[in-house]
């Protein structure tokens, strides 16, 4: 579709008003108002779903030393990539404090303040915020950056191994329905033990693919088991009356999912924006001539005011440009729907349509179902993108059966699954094959399966994959 | 009405779930759930206000020294008081980054970038975030903090000192605006030479009074002249042709608002929320027996359901315990209404309500008026708050003609004005005299008044304050 990715994703989210990279720090970027509505209404989508199962809270942006290094396994994992803070005024602090790369340690000590009995569990907060990451590698807007601007965390502790599962799926559930809203489609990993998240019990990791073929992980959902509990002590009295370590879980998402969207459905013109992120979903072009100006606005205005009633984000466009010129920054801006009203189509009550996902013009009839229609075509760009989307993406997907297979497969673009032993020793080799990444085991094969590993040729416990990823 | 005010605000935010201060970092605290959706509802009165005017943005959390140091005036004004990131992982960075305590450095360069003729402006942007002091004076929860959770700052370039003047009375009506929604009063003064915003020409501050009698500073607005646009290099073509500097503005304002609305409705019995920021303005308690429950908790629903519809916050307190202990925690929370419906008013068709603000109790007859006039009780408690804390306010204003009574009416509790003659070293002398802060000139006199300095005995220029600050 885009020849050159990267490049294309560099000039559109400039372009289009998205994020300025000009900041004079590596890695990070000046949200522009244009994004900054698609990122407020990301997060809205994300806050409704959220709020339905946590309470939001803020915990502060600096993590004493003290805290961050409590836990070996976590520090170990971020020790690389953490911003200190040394200094206040010009004295040197007594104490470093850590940008945080992530708030575990941040939170916790609070539950273990707020946590006495099986009566104030479950907890299940969240958080939105920025996290650092002091990144060595190539940094991208969006999508490998050193100041995530809008990571979302949340963190819930249970009385229950079983409970604190659920809420696995819970949040499972939660982030699929995220993407869904944005058209983004996914794959669900179980990590391998080796990439698992610093100080998990086990990492469930959501990648998407994006149009180079790489894939870019965009949500984690993580089992703590008790580690961070033991860490830093958060124990409940149970029904027993006797003490116990809290059961905990965390994911997260963040900016990684706006990009995607943007890269997934953008095309040679622009942006594509799926309706529910778009700051203008409908905008309504007057074509005026000296003759009949002002009955052609009133109807446009009449129009929005009819669309905004039904909560639909609508604007006019009547800057004094060339049609050509307002075109082309209309589906550079990937605004889903576009109306034109002329004398003549006033004349016969009708106003055409032009979808920005798909290029198809059409006339729609001024009467009372003229709102549900429009409501009915930004459903549909909704579901034509996630169609598109998705087919794309299991197209990407390739399933081999010898190992020698990988290699090409990984060439060809895709997303290569193979059958798994479940060994560590064995995925290390075969990731070290590949030369690629190792995502995960995706899909648990029953246990009388006849399929084997590809590398060991044992019975094959899982469905795998390796890919290129960012 | 509280006798120790500084013990009563920190028990209030601790009990009422606003903030816990128990942080392991000094000066910076969690926002709890309730809190938070105080905050929220702060936010949205904010943000629907300067959506009007600015386009949100957002910028980076860091800021190179490079930039932080440009600007003379304004580096020296901060330097004591920020922190200072220097290490990247393990290794020193190249340049020290600091913790924005202020956006100005930040944005300014970017607007170099932007701005190259008249056509680019005017530019008005604002962002909401975090910005950190290195406090070195004691710290108190949301009033001197040390991570300042909810800055909201806006930037505006112009074309002409006209129309920068003209934003800084925008500013201010917005402000106004804001502090009227949650009922907070507030003096106006333009601080003296000695203490505007470090770079800025003039800065006009808002301050409001505690029940401690000391003022605490809840916005400013400052002209910034063409001081950063000289040192950003921030230059635009104008209408003939030539290039010159933008004149600017900027303005701010914090959580010090929210702190205010809690330290001034409050009392003895907890928070008193004024209906604008309540999380549930209007609580529902079914008085329930085994004969009649359903019955009663059908029609708390069906009133809960139609109050939702109206864009009212409203919740039932069905929670199984005492009636005593369950009104103490309503209370507590500052819920402006309370509805009681028990088998006996249901009987009646009527519901019992009272109010936060000052214990009324009432009843309404369940019919199609009763969302009104529920609406309306919310707003006869906004207005009775707004009057209440502007009439202490404006019994706490006191105006002494003779300069020894400075001290007395102070020790009184009073924001104690007089006279000025409007120069720097009168104005430090009052300054020194009273011991407390030189708030600035809140009135500017006629050049024909009789009015004499209440130091030199020099014509007067202004009306000006002296008050203790926190």
């Amino acid at each position: 579709m885009v020849e050159n990715f990267s490049e294309w994703f560099h000039n559109i989210i400039e372009t289009a008003d998205i994020i300025d990279p000009r900041y004079p720090i590596k890695g990070m970027g000046v949200w522009l108002p244009y994004g900054f509505q698609i990122r407020k209404n990301f997060f809205k989508i994300v806050t409704d779903l959220m709020d339905k199962e946590h309470d939001e809270t803020s915990f502060p942006l600096l993590i004493p030393e003290e805290e961050l290094a409590k836990e070996g396994l976590h520090v170990k994992g971020f020790e690389d990539e953490v911003y200190w803070v040394t200094k206040g005024g010009q004295k040197d602090l007594n104490e470093k404090l850590a940008l945080r790369p992530t708030s575990e340690t941040a939170i916790y000590p609070m539950f273990s303040l707020w946590i006495r009995s099986h009566i104030d569990l479950p907890i299940k907060i969240y958080q939105k915020g920025s996290t650092f990451r002091y990144e060595t590698k190539h940094t991208r807007p969006m999508i490998r950056v050193r100041e995530i601007t809008s990571f979302v965390e949340s963190h819930t502790a249970h009385s229950s191994p079983e409970e604190a599962e659920e809420q696995i799926q819970t949040g499972i559930e939660i982030y699929k329905q995220i993407f869904d809203s944005l058209a983004v489609p996914y794959l669900i990993s179980k990590r391998p033990e080796w990439d698992k998240f610093p100080g998990a019990d086990y990492t469930m990791a959501f990648d998407t693919v994006f149009p180079d073929g790489k894939t870019l992980q965009i949500g984690t959902v993580h089992n703590l088991g008790q580690t961070f509990a033991k860490t830093f002590d958060i124990t409940f009295e149970n029904k027993d009356g006797q003490h116990e370590y809290v059961y905990q879980t965390c994911y997260g998402i963040s900016d990684r999912v706006i990009a995607s969207a943007i890269a997934i459905h953008g095309d040679k013109k622009g942006l594509v924006l799926p309706p529910a992120i778009a700051p203008v979903q409908v905008v309504i072009v007057p074509i005026l001539f000296k003759k009949g100006a002002e009955e052609v606005l009133d109807k446009c205005n009449e129009i929005k005011d009819a669309l905004s009633k039904d909560n639909v984000r609508v604007k006019i466009d009547d800057r004094d440009i060339r049609p050509g010129k307002k075109f082309f920054s209309i589906e550079n801006k990937g605004i889903p729907l576009r109306i034109e009203l002329g004398p003549r189509d006033l004349k016969a009550n009708k106003i055409v349509v032009v979808r920005r996902d798909n290029g198809e013009k059409s006339e729609l009839t001024i009467d009372d179902n003229l709102v549900s229609s429009i409501k009915d075509l930004l459903n549909d760009i909704h579901d034509n993108l996630y169609k598109k989307a998705w087919d794309k993406f299991n197209k990407s997907l390739k399933l081999v059966e010898d190992e020698k297979d990988i290699k090409e497969s990984i060439k060809e673009g895709n997303i290569t699954e193979f059958y798994w032993c479940g060994d560590t020793e064995c995925g290390k080799e075969i990731g070290k094959i590949s030369d690629e990444d190792f995502l995960g085991s995706s899909e648990d094969l029953d246990e009388d399966t006849d399929k084997v590993c590809v590398h060991c040729g044992k019975k094959a416990k899982h469905i795998a994959s390796v890919a290129k990823t960012y």
